[in-house]
């Protein structure tokens, strides 16, 4: 059977990512468990023996379409790596070993290659990380690397999507928006702030923003609850604030909509008062 | 930078699987442990805290590589899990977990993707895995699907490529060659013979056969090492056994070179007498 389709309502490209991702679910019933131990969470957790709690996390950069040839190479192995460590520390986690796996055209030139490994490794180094093994194949498309991370929380607990309340306090680690300034390449992903805000009873859930708040607040909210935006205090990123072809709604839209901040947003028990050093 | 290079000796395809496995070591340096912790064997071995040692592989199935339109894609879901499964066996391991990361062209057929994962989940569901999460992207080429696959060691013991020894009896768990007369799809891996190799002392070192004994056995003699094979009793499957254009020295060649036997390799202590139920 062929895997494409000239039905094109029924293919992956028609259908979109969520529904793709709702379709998926059900295919695989209960072999996937609920989150956060299956899909849906940044990372799926595990307990192995008696130790610290497990995490687990997925992510292929693909030619083409997360980078091509104006992103030099040491940028595209770092950002493999950096993706995956920020949905580590979106659950209050600590990234610990990795697995890569390549699928190579044959032309893949070994310079570029060379310089790929060289931005992953100073990478993996920076956030003591092993590169353990991994896979090499070879493909007639795109290049695609793909990483899996496992990382494990320090504090014994993990922060979920889930847990926010009505009343909660909805706070986030850095600025919004322009991340096509650069930032989507040089971030630096909140490992570090995800680890000590996972030890803080205070803090009852927790996501990293990779597409936006726009899209990835909501998952933060309580089944039918709304978030009341402080829009006068939206932390916003250099690029946006001093961007003066835009206007204040403006501003806002691209703060919420940009994407790939790899900020950490959390939600606050609303009867704790805001730390000062937490307010801007 | 351009990932693709018209220097043709300094490419992907011209250095070939093995080089390229050497230099991504070199490129990688300290962050990649020596085996079995890091690349070199079947799988990447840690521990996480105190618990049974736990083993993680990572493997791809690429369209127009390992399969195409005539493969039914209940087939392809069960491999891509078994190819890793086998791995995870290779070590003494039993499979636990997995994540998928899949890179999907957009005209993708949902019929063909129901299908995928449906021979994905009776797998998992045969072999006690949980599919826990993953990722799904777009590419512009052809479809790339990744498995990562956690599993532990229930014994204790991981066993590695090393550890033979001068004079080990070499034994396999099964009839080798003519895979492609189907045997690489519908093959059952060795995990609960894996489990009991690496329960027994006397046995040093296992591998996994998924390229055929003629390039996997090497792995696994001690440097300098040799191996002597014992033509007569060569377990030779059915459809090289009775293939009657085949004289003795074209099925030994198909018995050792054919590959994706996915049968365990592994090396007995010399000093040990082989059990008569090992005998074939």
């Amino acid at each position: 059977m062929q895997p494409h389709s000239d039905n094109s309502g029924e293919t992956a490209g028609a259908v979109g990512e969520s529904e793709l991702i709702r379709r998926i679910a059900e295919w695989l019933g209960p072999v996937n468990p609920p989150p956060p131990e299956g899909m849906g969470d940044d990372c799926a957790v595990y307990a192995a023996g008696a130790g610290l709690p497990q995490l687990i996390t997925t992510d292929p950069v693909i030619e083409g379409y997360h980078f091509d040839e104006t992103v030099p190479p040491e940028w595209v192995g770092a950002k493999l790596l950096k993706r995956s460590i920020s949905d580590i520390a979106a659950m209050g986690g600590r990234p610990r070993r990795a697995v890569l796996a390549l699928a190579l055209p044959a032309d893949t030139g070994l310079e570029w290659l060379g310089r790929f490994f060289e931005g992953l490794r100073q990478c993996a180094a920076e956030y003591r990380i092993q590169v353990t093994g991994g896979d090499v194949a070879e493909t007639t498309g795109p290049l695609v690397a793909n990483l899996t991370l496992v990382g494990e929380a320090p504090s014994g607990r993990v922060l979920t999507r889930r847990g926010a309340g009505e009343g909660d306090h909805l706070l986030v680690t850095g600025a919004l928006g322009g991340s096509r300034a650069g930032h989507h390449y040089r971030f630096a992903p909140r490992v570090e702030e995800g680890v000590w805000l996972a030890g803080q009873p205070e803090v009852r859930a927790m996501i990293d923003l990779s597409d936006g708040a726009a899209k990835d607040l909501p998952a933060l909210l309580p089944a039918g609850g709304r978030a009341e935006l402080d829009w006068a205090n939206l932390p916003l990123r250099e690029a946006v604030r001093d961007d003066a072809t835009l206007d204040e709604a403006g501003r806002w839209v691209r703060a919420l909509c940009d994407g790939e901040d790899y900020e950490l947003l959390f939600a606050l028990d609303g009867s704790a008062s805001v730390p000062e050093f937490l307010r801007r």
